[in-house]
C-alpha cells in the first residue's frame, strides 16, 4: 500500500537495529513498516496516551518488540541500548488539546524528551537519533513559503513544546556530541492515522467525513493554504534524515505544491465519491484562536543537503489513501 | 544606590497592585525596591530554591508580602487574586547547571510558568505581565548585533526552557488577549546580586574575587565580546515594558556598547583596586560545550517603541556596584 520512497535518499537498513519511539502511531508505525521490510530489526516504545493516535493493529502482523511506556520512563533503556537508529517520534499532536492541558504538552514533547535524551547519553550516546518537529513551530509567518531560519513565534502551546523538544535534540548533539537531526514536519496524511479524531488536524477530518458520506466542514472562507504531504513521502525524509550529513541539522519537510482547503476537500469528496459535498462554517473559538493562516513549506535545505524532495502527488496520495481505508474500515470506527 | 531609570520611560505605579515573582532574587529584588519607592503595593512569590539567587535579606525594611512558593503552586492564586501589573521573574537562570538537570530547568522556566498562566487566565485574565527572558535563548549567532527577528538556536537547555516560557507568555496574549510582554536581558550586574555562586554567570564571580584580591580567572583569550547592563536599567527596561503598546512584543534588552571579558575584568580590578589580577585559563569542559561566543545585543526595538535605552555607562555601573557591596559585604560570604 505505501509506495516506496526514493532509493537515492534511503540508507540500507538490513542488519540494523532501530528503535521507533511512536511506533504505533500513524507516522510512527509507516516507519516501522519501512523499517521492517528493509531488513531491520526494530524496537518499538509507545505509551498509547489514549486521545493520541496508537493502536497495534498499525503493526499487526509485523514481528517487532514492543515496550508499553512513555519515553522518559527507566524501562526504555533497556530499548534503546545497542540500537543503532532511533527515531524518535513520540509526542502529543493536538494543537486544541494542548490548549486545553498546557502542562500535558510541554511533559510529552518536552520534558520527557529531555529524560529520554538523558537515557540515550547514559546507555547509548553513539545512536544515531533522528526527531520528527513540526511546522506549527514558526506560527503565523507572512513570508512565504517558510525556510528554517525564519523566526520562530510558535501561536499555540504545542509549537511552544515541539520547538523545545526539538531544541533539546540540537543541545544534546552540540553539547554532547550526540548525532541527532529534526524534521519540521507539514500536514501529513496517508494510511494508518486515526481517523476518529477531530484532534489530529484537518486532513484526517475530511477523509473520515468523505468516506462516511458526511459533510466536510471548512472553518472559514477555504481560501487558506497548505501543502501535505502523504506519509511515505514522510517516511522517506525520516529514512533520508539518518544520513552522516544531517548531524545537528533541522530540516524542513513539506510539498512544493500548496491547495487551498477548499481545493483539497474537493479532491477527497471526487475521489471518495461523497455525496456530503463541502459547506464552510464559522470558525470555532478554540480553533481560530490558534490558527497560523496559510503555510507553505520551503524544503530546499533537505533537497540540496540530502536529496530528499515529496514524491507523490496531493491526487496519487489521497487516492492511494481512500484505497487504505476502504479496504481496513476498522478505521473509520475503531472499537 | 540604585539610579532612576529615565522617568521618561517609567509607568506611575502609585496606588498599584503588583507581583514580583522571584522578587526575592537578584533583579526581583531590585524590581520590588523601584516598586516600593514608587508607591506601589508589593507581594512576592519566591520558591527560595537554594542554588539561586533568592534572599530576604534583600528585601529587608521593606513593607512587602511574600509567598514562599513556586509559581505553579495552588497558593499563588491569592496573590495574583486583584493585582494590576504581574512582573514574573522565577526561574532558573544557570547555564551550566541546566545541562547537569535537564528537567528541572524545564520545570522550571517552562512548565511551571504554564501553570502560572493557567493560575493568571483564571483568577485574573487581565492583569499585565512581563517576563524576564533571556538572550541565552539565541545561542551562537555568527551577525552581530543580533535582533529579534534572528532564528534562536539556544547551545543549552536553559535556552531551550527560556525560549519556551517566553513563547508561553505571548501564546497566551494571542490566544486569551492576557496582556503581556517578554523581554530579553543581557548579561546583568548590580546591587543584590549572589556573588558566591560560580553558576549565574561571569560577573558576579569576577566582581567577587575582585572584592577579595583573589584573581580573576577569565576561560580562553578574553577576546569573547558581551554587552552587560546594571540592573537599574533592567527595572527602567521592565517598569517600561508595562506600556500598553508593548503588550504581545519581545524585547531585546542590552547595552549599545559591548566590551572584551579582557576589558571588563581589567575594569573590576581597576575599580576594586584588587591586587589579585586577572589570568586567562583553558575552558572548563562544562563551560566550553555550551559557550556562545561573543554576542551583542541590538536593541533598537525598545528604544524605537518604548522609548527605552541603558542609561548607564559600565564604568559607572561597576563603580555603584563595587560601592554597595563594600557597604555590605554579606554578599561576599553569606551564612
Amino acid at each position: 500500500m505505501i509506495s516506496q520512497p526514493d532509493p537515492t535518499s534511503v540508507q540500507d537498513f538490513a542488519g540494523t537495529t532501530c528503535v521507533v519511539t511512536g511506533g504505533l502511531g500513524f507516522i510512527g508505525s509507516n516507519v516501522v513498516h519501512a523499517l521492517v521490510g528493509r531488513g531491520a530489526t526494530v524496537r518499538i516504545v509507545d505509551a498509547l496516551v489514549p486521545s493520541h493516535g496508537g493502536n497495534l493493529r498499525n503493526v499487526a502482523g509485523l514481528a517487532v518488540d514492543v515496550l508499553h511506556a512513555g519515553i522518559g520512563e527507566a524501562a526504555v533503556a533497556d530499548v534503546v541500548d545497542g540500537a543503532d537508529v532511533v527515531f524518535n517520534l513520540a509526542g502529543q499532536v493536538s494543537h486544541t488539546a494542548s490548549m486545553v492541558d498546557p502542562q500535558q504538552d510541554l511533559r510529552l514533547n518536552a520534558l520527557d524528551h529531555a529524560g529520554f535524551l538523558e537515557t540515550l547519553r547514559r546507555v547509548n550516546p553513539n545512536a544515531r537519533i533522528v526527531h520528527a518537529s513540526t511546522r506549527q513551530v514558526y506560527g503565523r509567518v507572512e513570508r512565504q513559503p517558510v525556510d528554517e531560519e525564519t523566526a520562530a513565534h510558535p501561536l499555540d502551546v504545542n509549537g511552544v513544546a515541539k520547538l523545545a523538544g526539538e531544541q533539546l535534540h540540537m543541545v544534546y548533539n552540540h553539547a554532547f556530541g550526540m548525532p541527532a537531526t529534526s524534521l519540521r514536519l507539514t500536514n501529513v496524511y496517508g494510511p494508518r492515522q486515526r481517523l476518529t479524531s477531530d484532534e489530529l488536524g484537518f486532513l484526517p477530518v475530511f477523509i473520515r467525513r468523505a468516506l462516511l458520506g458526511e459533510t466536510i466542514r471548512i472553518f472559514g472562507d477555504g481560501t487558506q493554504r497548505r501543502d501535505c504531504l502523504h506519509v511515505s513521502d514522510v517516511v522517506g525524509a525520516l529514512l533520508a534524515a539518518t544520513a552522516d550529513t544531517a548531524v545537528g541539522r533541522v530540516y524542513n519537510v513539506g510539498h512544493p505544491l500548496d491547495h487551498s482547503l477548499a481545493e483539497i476537500a474537493a479532491l477527497i469528496v471526487a475521489q471518495t465519491s461523497s455525496t456530503g459535498g463541502v459547506e464552510l462554517v464559522p470558525w470555532p473559538d478554540d480553533h481560530q484562536r490558534i490558527d497560523i493562516g496559510s503555510f507553505h513549506t520551503d524544503s530546499h535545505r533537505i533537497l540540496d543537503e540530502l536529496g530528499w524532495s515529496a514524491q507523490m502527488s496531493i491526487e496519487d496520495g489521497i487516492a492511494d489513501t481512500v484505497c487504505f481505508y476502504r479496504g481496513d474500515p476498522w478505521y473509520q470506527s475503531p472499537t
